[in-house]
């Protein structure tokens, strides 16, 4: 090694855990009780100054198995020069989804592809910092044929070619100043998620959802698919409390099967739901276009869980779904998440991507901003979810005003979680677990 | 707990890794360098005796974090009732994939997916070993509606309801007598892919193809995808030393998009392959149903690496496969391919699972074998898959006589290894590898 070529010197990780079940903040009718939690990775450099944050979002036990997954992808990353990884992280994004034994756990998909998508994250964390822009600005300023070569193609070629994507791109420059501009003035959509959770009460239901009118949104979610009767209780009761003029999403995270979908979903169109979200399996392409068809002109929404472009591609293809929900930490980064883009710019298909948790609505802001400026050109039909978690946990959190998130302007992709933080929520060790482990005298199921 | 009540006391996990990579044994287009491993567990019992074992096949880095997403499970079965837990493997498998926080990480899919198949396998073996039976024996006489209840039709009922699978269970019982029989006596119908890896020379392919016939094969298997110039010697190569009436199946292990798939298989047509197999990624349903179209009558097989009944319901669906190679160690287990072994049966497509590596060929004779006895009740046009590696490790290995699988007799699923196999290959400590790498003086990347 040169000792003047400066180098990814560290991997560093962290299981960290929030207790919010306790609060029943993000129950749902498959997830009745997740401790939002982040298997949390730090690249460092041999020359200290700027670090690269990324991570996994998950919903608490299984936050190790996430850890160890990250720590496996260690040796492909400590070394290299920094300079050349954040001119080109497709190339560390290829060589990791490229390990051949490694893809032997997914290939693409689950624990290992989210590990993947956690340092590439981080690399673009450490790129955006290094060029002091935020990461949507450095993607909206990047030439379109280095987008492209960011990008992964293989499996997805039949629906999108490489000269198709800088098609789209060099069309998404024209304008994209003046995007930028009404962007930095007027942020972006949001919509809330917040009054919806299914184990509030109907009066939590009501306060929040008046709230959140007040507030400015004009699009608020709620969680269905555990009991018919209540569900058609709660939407009656949203409904009436926030007139006829506010989009009311339902979100059934994966409960159904097809027909169940469909019946279920018609039982509540009285209450004008705008989409059914996760009707039923993230994998199940063909049951999804069955349900669209079954429930219109209910729309339908789904991706949270999608394991990776292949799948999107083929939701896209099969006229499944309206609306497309990226997460930043499913995939596998930035990198892959370009290519989702690009997939739904080709179909016209509207990404409303899908946010919460704890660090998502400060991650993938940056991706709906970027489309906005420099792919798609429009936030017509698009909104990027919102809950009111966690944030304070963040160096540079995620704001939000009459409705809309604030475009970010620090450098970076708002990933950073402050030391005090990763210091006390550390699971088991962090000191809010260990007074609380030693408090009731037992581990919890890890 | 009662101290009459024999319970699950441990659940010890093991990194076992085998250098096949050394002799290119298993190589192909996308795994160019395999070190066939399990991540191994056993379930030991507070009374002793009898253990269940089970594990993960992978080939290499990354066996470690699949060991993770074992030991993350343990809770759920230490301290469980044994005869109970027997007697419905199935309770295991539903708290396991049911477990809200660790679905997120899948769900169904990936690491986490295949850490529950290897410990509701290891439960099975466990059963089978107190019942005194080989598992497919255990399989074919049990009650059908007890069969039913072990499945989990959530996101399959569109397509296999719990009537249709009791009907076709009690269909398969008429001659199972007689076909139990048959199969003690003549085995089950094998293929070996011994003579077809990538990195073998053109003449240990002419070598291994002949004493392959020789030894009663009437089909081999070849690995394409990385250079077709090579893979039209080959194919003319091996189709020269084989003759006419040898199926020659050729497998490109995902390496393709659709459009390649489709030209490079029929530039390999004048060779009569008898099937091409994964010529995309697992993921893509619609994909696979376009190359089917265009390859015709080529006939396309897929399913080591597909994640999920989902995913296999799906392939069905849309007539994308003619051939469905479940995998022992790739979903949920028994309980799983259970509900696969169905929607073939269903659907009117043979099984001709995937082996070889290390250990599947050992369990995945026993769910073809009960395929025959008690549910498809043939053999025609299917046929296991055989590697003959590493067998010399298993306590009750399987073995092939005139190109056949012979009819295990052992009780349980033969899924043990000797002991001195686990010590000897137990990595980075086992007695090979702390040899290994005391000389090269490194620690491999693992």
């Amino acid at each position: 090694m040169s000792v003047t070529t400066t180098r990814i010197a560290a991997v560093d990780t962290y299981d960290i855990r929030f207790p919010t079940s306790r609060e029943l903040d993000g129950s749902d009718a498959m997830n009745p009780d997740p401790d939002y939690s982040a298997a949390y990775v730090v690249l460092r450099t041999s020359a200290g100054g700027h670090e690269g944050h990324g991570f996994t979002f998950t919903i608490g036990r299984g936050n190790d198995v996430q850890v160890a997954a990250i720590d496996a992808l260690r040796d492909h990353v400590v070394g290299r020069p920094v300079a050349e990884l954040c001119a080109d992280p497709g190339s560390l994004y290829r060589d990791l989804t490229g390990d051949s034994q490694l893809r032997w756990l997914g290939p693409e998909k689950g624990v290992m592809h989210m590990a993947i998508g956690a340092v590439v994250n981080a690399v673009w964390d450490l790129a955006a910092k290094r060029e002091g822009k935020p990461l949507w600005q450095l993607l909206a300023d990047a030439d379109p044929a280095w987008l492209v070569s960011q990008i992964d193609f293989r499996h997805i070629g039949d629906a999108l070619t490489p000269g198709e994507a800088l098609e789209l791109l060099r069309q998404g420059k024209e304008g994209a100043a003046d995007r930028a501009s009404r962007l930095l003035l007027r942020g972006y959509p949001a919509y809330t998620t917040g009054p919806g959770w299914l184990g509030y009460s109907d009066e939590k239901l009501v306060r929040l959802a008046r709230e959140a009118v007040a507030d400015g949104f004009t699009q608020i979610k709620l969680k269905v698919g555990a009991d018919l009767a209540d569900d058609i209780r709660r939407c009656r009761t949203a409904r009436e409390t926030v007139g006829p003029d506010i989009r009311i999403a339902i979100d059934a995270n994966q409960r159904w099967d097809i027909a169940e979908a469909i019946e279920w979903t018609k039982a509540l169109a009285e209450f004008d739901p705008y989409w059914i979200e996760e009707p039923t399996s993230p994998d199940d392409i063909l049951g999804h276009a069955a349900i669209r068809s079954g429930v219109h002109p209910i729309k339908v929404a789904t991706g949270e869980h999608v394991q990776n472009r292949i799948v999107f591609k083929q939701l896209l293809q099969a006229e499944a779904i309206d609306f497309l929900q990226l997460d930043a930490t499913r995939v596998g980064g930035v990198n892959e998440n370009l290519a989702v883009l690009l997939l739904a710019a080709k179909f016209g298909v509207p990404v409303c991507p899908h946010a919460g948790g704890v660090g998502l609505c400060e991650l993938v802001q940056h991706l709906s901003m970027f489309d906005f400026v420099a792919l798609s050109g429009s936030t017509e039909g698009r909104a990027i979810e919102f809950a009111d978690h966690l944030h304070e946990h963040f160096v540079d959190p995620a704001r939000i005003h009459g409705g809309r998130y604030r475009t970010p302007t620090a450098p970076g992709f708002s990933a950073t979680m402050h030391r005090a933080a990763i210091d006390t929520y550390r699971y088991p060790d962090g000191a809010f677990w260990a007074a609380d482990l030693a408090a009731t005298g037992t581990k919890e199921r890890a």
